[in-house]
């Protein structure tokens, strides 16, 4: 049992409608690894600069992830980004971009990593991603995530990456432009037939779908009265998923679907506040609890009609 | 059991970039009493013209609606509108509204109207909706529709009938303009703090939820891969809902979720096609058939996690 994932280590600024954080641990890698450490041992392969300390390095031991493939460049600085909410919570407004260290790099993977069973390719450049994944090739499932810039800028590269993977997990804005279909479950049949046995679609505050040849899965997103920091709820949804299906045998439907509740309820968790902040301090319990939770808001008895009284037809 | 409905029957003309109607059976209480039919029986309150022929009223027959209470005005004409689709399905153009008739409806109900078990006030104005709560106050329970043209134009009056209704059937976007709260969890809580014991909320392509004081359920839409005709849908799932209702002893939560589902599988149908013409023709276990489908797309076993291997911490 074991999980790999390639993606941004970073600092955050970020500015909501409700607070302000001018400095705080953020990046795919961070939130994925995290959320999904609470299921299963976690591998980070990713890039940080000299100002990143001891203290952002606790965090990660701090939940048992492995970060012996964490590079540190010590004449470096570390991936910043800055951005700002409205109160339309759903669009975040890019304030800068600072790659440094990231800008040149490239994943190495130990010899523990390559044997990693299950490996989660985040929103990198996708040629970084393919190189990853070309290291495991034993693996026994790979997911990716990807993005706007990607689909816009490296098309082809992107396309040749999805063929070799297991499960895409995007959004479903993402879904119609990689696509260029409105219709999502067109969009989605139109994906399955490029490589990937599953494409999860990630609807922001109306759930998550999972598509597969046979089957059609659909969950609401948990019912929040506040979003806090959506910052890092897609990343933190593919770290429960991936990290619960890392602790299961058998990687069949019955188990997508219960990983794809554990993905919202740990995303659920993160926008709770500013970045890992929640998602850090949560329980087994807790965790346990909302997964229930969604079973309580989404289960109905399959009791078919009967015409008492026939129409007049 | 018995099911009352009060609204517009109409003559629609639709184009959409996948054909034009020019003439066919529309308007609220059309299409949901023929949705509703499958399940209980009908009676429509509303008005139409000497235009309104022969054709038209076997179609109700046919379905074993009883008009009675539709009340014909030889020398009118019945309510016409006209309406364009683009490719985004989710927004209709209104080309022209003729009221017709329907501008002075004052529904008039017979005594079996009055003694109806369920009723449901469709979207006309809300005094009228009013004027025809207050005809049957013995009615076990009580749904209301309204549109953005009320919340605007009526406010006032329309806060006044959500008083005294039990259920409230309108799209998300209804209950944010309704409360002026964006956040969809918080208005529903407001909305159920003003008389309604149960709030739905229509999310078009994302599905339905259904609020009330102690619980939250929540149901994704049938994926549809092509939508011909999105017109009536809200009606035919109100329809679905308190057709189904209506056929069941306890007005429990258990019967209003299973009454969310035929509320879906019912409008899921009827954009199928032009107007009512895919609802006209169904049959029983197409709608049973469905409805599986609904519980195959959204059921996962509730196994929670157990965590095998401790993390560090």
């Amino acid at each position: 049992m074991s999980l790999l994932v390639v993606g941004s280590v970073a600092f955050d600024e970020v500015e909501t409608p409700f607070g302000k954080c001018e400095k705080m641990l953020g990046g795919s890698a961070s939130h994925f690894s995290i959320s999904a450490s609470f299921f299963t041992e976690v591998n980070v392969v990713a890039v940080v600069g000299g100002d990143f300390g001891s203290e952002e390095l606790q965090t990660f031991s701090n939940h048992g992830i492995d970060t012996s493939d964490l590079e540190k460049i010590p004449d470096g600085k570390t991936f910043r980004w800055g951005g700002r909410y409205d109160y339309d919570l759903n669009v975040a407004h890019t304030l800068y971009t600072d790659l440094n260290v990231f800008a040149d790099f490239k994943p190495k993977l130990s010899e523990k990593s390559r044997s990693a069973r299950l490996v989660f390719l985040g929103n990198i450049q996708p040629d970084l991603q393919r190189g990853v994944r070309e290291q495991v090739p034993g693996a026994e499932l790979v997911a990716l995530d990807t993005m706007n810039l990607w689909i816009e800028t490296a098309r082809e590269s992107l396309l040749r990456t999805i063929r070799d993977v297991d499960v895409l997990i995007i959004n479903d804005a993402e879904a119609r432009q990689l696509t260029g279909i409105p219709n999502l479950i067109k969009a989605a049949r139109t994906i399955l037939t490029w490589g990937p046995k599953a494409l999860i679609a990630k609807r922001g505050e109306y759930g998550a779908a999972l598509f597969t040849a046979e089957s059609y899965f659909a969950i609401p997103a948990y019912p929040l009265e506040s979003v806090f920091d959506p910052t890092g709820a897609g990343d933190t949804f593919a770290g429960g998923f991936m990290g619960y299906l890392s602790s299961q045998k058998d990687l069949d439907e019955a188990a997508l679907r219960r990983a794809m509740i554990f993905g919202s309820v740990m995303a659920s968790f993160n926008v709770e506040e500013f970045g890992t902040a929640r998602t850090q301090r949560l329980t087994d319990e807790e965790i346990n609890e909302r997964f229930r939770d969604f079973k309580r808001m989404t289960h109905f008895e399959e009791i078919p009609f009967e015409r008492a009284v026939r129409a007049l037809k």
